[in-house]
């Protein structure tokens, strides 16, 4: 099953996609969020779906497409958790996951322009697998329990400005991973019955030029170690986002530019979507 | 001007103290939230009390204190903002802020009981500053612009696992600093007008003995300049949390032991008030 959310920025109407038909989710919830995900929101959709109690959402192609998510509680990003971006960026593969933060008002739709932050030479590109999850998760006792908290899956952005992230930070990553706007989400959640989210293709692009291209079976940590691994530190509310982490063939590496004003990055996992964003000046988006 | 809220966790009724008398916010605001701090809380406030609009609120003394501030959307902290913690800590002062991010559910009242973690044997205590932001913030072009951003200040418990944040972190200290109610904030809410903030004493205690004892004259960057630096990095929303670091004498720095199931914390701010909390074992906390 897939969830989504139609129309203008904060004001998104709720949907689930069902063999190409757009239905509005209205009748069973306000949003995608933390209370509906919590919920049984699977067999609840498809109960309503059967009943004919969804309707139809016309013009549903004409919409912009929001994140898949209400703005969650947080946004934990797992470091480093391919072995060959790692290298890239100078270090050894992680022997125990690695976690930073970026703040909730960073989700954004798939496809929103992206505002280059003031200052910035050092803008870059992400790919990850977002983790939402379902219901509320704390010290979990096996890696088995993560599947029973998780809601879906999402393609994610994980935008991050190097000179903030490594320069100017002491240290401490978020610096350079919380500008408006630099977590595009979606377009969908994808429910785990969906996809085998161990062997998922994911790709990036600038301009058209492939970037990163990997495979999730890459992770050094998979989903459900990191989900577990969290548990133990901190407790995942539903609706939260989780990024795992991205691959190698971003500009952090050296062998590719940071973005410029007028850049497009295409986006895309396998089964979860694609996102095209336009990168765009301080000044224009004042 | 001084709010709180007050009642069961997830039900607190927003109030403001007014010559030791607690009057009910609700016919103003349903909770001191983003919405209510970004439009002009304080005049709204006292026009209602000068018209008689706020009731009394009858047996105030005996409910729980929350957090003053309903669930951010951000909590922003400052690390090594005290020379000489830095200097305890292993670390030259810094240079630039340094900032990472708390979960916005480690928020809780005061005087909450703090569980200390599954498996934890370094859990610390640090007093902090903390500013709450009244209307959004991104890139101020002046430190003085910050001041008409600012809601008011607050004491907060910069709650630590010391192993979590530094041995099995891969040396991103979230992991150390988001498990379930390590930010004890309040008791309340204190506006601009009623402190200097560049020049008040901060002090803990564990089990009565003296721990931190400083000023905040003493951080190396100052409330204004954390704003107006952040807001460069960060759009920063009406209600977020910022802690502006820890002066010198946690138990990281060797002189002091880590916490223990049974020890009571408490922590104060002149003009801000103060918290006690009650340390209790994972366990006796399932």
């Amino acid at each position: 099953m897939k969830f989504a959310r139609l129309g203008e920025s904060g004001s998104e109407i709720p949907v689930v996609i069902d063999a190409d038909r757009t239905f509005d989710l209205r009748p069973l919830t306000s949003d995608v969020n933390g209370d509906f995900l919590a919920a049984d929101p699977v067999a609840r959709t498809q109960t309503a779906l059967d009943a004919g109690e969804l309707p139809e959402l016309a013009g549903a192609a004409d919409l912009r497409i929001g994140a898949p998510i209400a703005r969650p509680s947080a946004v934990i990003c797992i470091g480093q958790n391919y072995a060959a971006h790692a290298r890239e960026s100078g270090a050894e593969p992680p022997t125990v996951p690695i976690m930073f933060l970026k703040t909730p008002n960073t989700v954004v739709g798939p496809d929103d322009a992206v505002t280059i932050p003031r200052g910035s030479e050092k803008t870059d590109w992400e790919v990850e697998l977002g983790i939402v999850i379902g219901t509320r998760a704390a010290y979990l006792d096996s890696v088995e329990e993560a599947d029973a908290h998780i809601a879906g899956y999402v393609v994610a952005n994980d935008v991050s400005e190097r000179a903030f992230q490594m320069e100017v930070s002491g240290g401490q990553w978020s610096k350079g991973k919380i500008a408006f706007g630099f977590n595009p989400t979606g377009p969908w959640l994808v429910t785990p019955d969906e996809v085998d989210v161990d062997n998922l293709n994911l790709r990036s692009f600038v301009n058209g030029e492939a970037r990163q291209d990997s495979n999730t079976n890459d992770m050094i940590f998979d989903v459900r170690t990191i989900v577990h691994h969290l548990s133990q530190y901190v407790t995942l509310e539903p609706g939260d986002l989780i990024l795992t982490g991205t691959p190698q063939g971003v500009a952090f590496g050296g062998k590719f530019p940071y973005l410029q004003a007028g850049d497009v990055v295409d986006i895309e996992i396998e089964g979860l979507g694609s996102q095209r964003q336009q990168f765009v000046a301080w000044e224009a988006a004042k």
